[in-house]
């Protein structure tokens, strides 16, 4: 494995990790300025509104797993295939499940650290 | 606009063009060997699965329009995002409209020509 594709996976880990925490600040560190996330069912949406979800959501403890299918730099930029399985606990003590598949563009910083540009995410809601 | 990017509007424009006249061989010959379709609640395809739905349903005629919202030309790759609006004719005389972004890798092929890599697909059906 490439020490670029090691930071990729590094990246992804760390995602996880501080939505698992509530680390809003570290989520948001790991994404660029002009990020554009792409769910079904709605329009693409920015930063900006990333933080406002999360911080709405700060108190929900999203349980995530991953399972990275496929990494590909391209010099400064990369795409990552990935399956994610997040467990959202309801007020009710139920849970909800959602699965699926996301398609991710990375871009590497000045500084040399790797961030989300561009992530269309495929998740449906599980029975 | 870049010969690259007026290349792959060209592309778009074929792929339309194509899959409302049945023509499966012209949109096969727009995909690379290994593409990768991403689709909401289904495991990811690729071109024969691809050919054998376009196959099943050669008979049905889809209207598509693509609104371009971006691209990004990284050398012999490249990324896309669009806005799709596709009307299925039903057998009853009614259409199905699906509408939806999405985000695709498109790869330069050895004799220039660009095609598509891997495609996430976010259309939803519409009211």
């Amino acid at each position: 494995m490439t020490a670029d594709e090691c930071a990729i996976r590094e990246l992804v880990a760390t995602w996880l990790k501080a939505s698992a925490a509530g680390d809003i600040e570290t989520v948001l560190s790991l994404m660029t300025d002009d990020v554009v996330f792409m769910v079904p069912g709605q329009e693409p949406f920015g930063k900006d509104a990333y933080r406002a979800a999360a911080q709405a959501a700060k108190n929900v403890r999203l349980e995530g797993t991953s399972d990275i299918r496929e990494i590909k730099v391209l010099g400064d930029w990369a795409y990552l295939r990935n399956y994610l399985e997040v467990t959202i606990p309801l007020p009710t003590g139920k849970t909800v499940r959602r699965a699926g598949y996301t398609l991710t563009i990375l871009r590497k910083l000045a500084d040399g650290r790797w961030a989300l540009s561009r992530d269309a995410n495929l998740m449906t809601q599980q029975a």
